[in-house]
């Protein structure tokens, strides 16, 4: 007999961010069927929270043709944790900065008892590489993705690493530079995020701006107020100076991924966010250094991708995804 | 119906290594109930290797009831391919250090096609803690081997991590000093593994030999004679700068772990090999180096443990245990 749910053609995806909460109704080839919105923040309670969700999400779901037609809800949000379903100490949510919010379960026992999945943005994303973007058909491998921070998902065997406790995952926070590393928003220092999230990038423009003569565009700027975006414009422009930061920052990624090969030896490393943008200024430089740094083994075997996920409504796919997982 | 294999109550293991070949057959609960040995070299055809082998197993698979009694053979060799069942370019082996010898197939054919599986030796100790010693009902740990070279074996998610191309796991070759690394036999400069085996900790002793002015029983020798068993014997009787050795290369394998853990999140480190034997020494440094340097939502979590495979037939263990997962 087949299970009922097979016949449920639609999952939920909530791209649950620290500004906007994003909702998609999604099919199994990844077409976002309806979609919604609701601002995170304005609640103190969970409850209320939730209950601002539900009202939004009642909206598109009966455009779908009801909850009968739902087999599951992905969640991807901060400090998001799988195996329990909760939010834990998320600093930016109101309504879960300082406790454990049992968030996946709410939202099941709202939604008729459906299975709802909750983890963290990029194991998120991983999921939904594999599920709709280019890790179709792969087994083995990570995703980075290149944000306000750095994070990562990561693939092996077919599953989502979520080790003991359902945080792995946080490549952002290898160690890269084990003397004079830059402080890191974890509380240590030298972490790849450091150097490579859009933070990274923008104080690699100031520290280089201060320490050599080279011409650019940036110098027009107060170097306080530079941001990651004001360097993707400027190398967009041609500025030398802007290209150097990105192979700056895409040789410590390509040196990173080299140490990652040693660990899971993946098929591809993908990378998802704002500053794949920049394309080949940024890829090139990770490929080349990962060539010079990894172990001969490894060398060319693995795949180096942009993410295969629409930029616009790509949080939501990856979310929705862990749906189709559960 | 009960599958017929069920029934069958051994596996045989082959530690494959570059002095000897020893076998042994092995009951579910860990128990050797026969073994044997051969030399390793001395074949210029794997075909030959092979038929002195399976002359010597015939013995001890007739001591145990038959072949029918057999339920697989797993296979712990250097450059092992699981995937494949192959050993690819092994520098060590006379017969198989410029080819590939399809190793698992030929021992299948002359058992009586029964399922044999082939990994290093690092990869099958980790399974073999899973099924007979420490790991015994863990999902997520990474067995670290501290020995000529330093190896890993990760399990994740209950299962070995064998990447793409059956060579995922090389810890030892992840990056620690990225400015003056040490040369590593890789080729590369900066790996744990030329700081952390058995050459590195004698490197570590000549370098504090030449850079200190500390009294030890080490500069009764040559310095290019020394070995870690002679840091081991020191320490033993007290020699502090053995210890300081010991503490420098604790230091950095808590580090890497540091590193490894923000990856994985494992239940447990486990470390296996003669360096082990110096207990707390190294122990006790790994420790406190790993709660230093990692993440604080990490921190405490896993737990740091030795081998619980017997020493002088570990590897043969390890090596069985890859019979019972195929």
């Amino acid at each position: 007999m087949k299970d009922q749910s097979e016949m449920k053609p639609y999952v939920i995806g909530l791209d649950l961010g620290g500004t906007n909460s994003v909702f998609g109704i999604v099919d199994a080839r990844g077409d976002i069927k309806a979609t919604t919105a609701i601002k995170t923040q304005g609640y103190d309670r969970v409850e209320d929270y939730v209950d601002a969700c539900v009202d939004a999400l009642q909206v598109i779901i009966d455009q779908v043709g009801g909850i009968d037609t739902i087999k599951a809800m992905g969640i991807g949000a901060p400090n998001g944790n799988f195996y329990t379903g909760t939010i834990e100490f998320a600093p930016n949510l109101s309504w879960a900065h300082n406790g454990v919010v049992p968030l996946a379960k709410m939202f099941s026992e709202r939604l008729g008892n459906i299975p709802v999945g909750l983890t963290n943005d990029a194991n998120a994303a991983a999921v939904g590489e594999m599920i709709y973007g280019v890790a179709r058909g792969m087994k083995n491998f990570i995703v980075l993705t290149l944000g306000t921070g750095v994070g990562s998902g990561i693939v092996i065997n077919g599953q989502l690493v979520y080790g003991c406790d359902g945080f792995a995952g946080e490549l952002g926070h290898v160690i890269m530079r084990r003397e004079n590393g830059r402080p890191c928003g974890c509380g240590r220092k030298g972490c790849l995020e450091a150097y490579c999230s859009a933070t990274g990038v923008a104080r690699t423009a100031r520290e280089l701006l201060a320490t050599t003569q080279e011409p650019s565009l940036l110098r027009e700027m107060d170097p306080e107020k530079i941001t990651s975006l004001d360097v993707s414009i400027a190398a967009g422009k041609g500025d030398k100076l802007a290209k150097e930061i990105y192979e700056f920052t895409g040789h410590m990624l390509g040196e990173a991924c080299a140490d990652m090969a040693a660990f899971a030896s993946p098929e591809a490393f993908i990378f998802f966010g704002g500053m794949t943008k920049a394309g080949d200024l940024i890829m090139e430089p990770i490929k080349k250094s990962y060539d010079e740094h990894v172990m001969k083994i490894f060398r060319g075997k693995a795949k180096f991708l942009v993410s295969g996920l629409d930029g616009a409504s790509a949080a939501v796919l990856g979310a929705s995804a862990i749906g189709w997982e559960l």
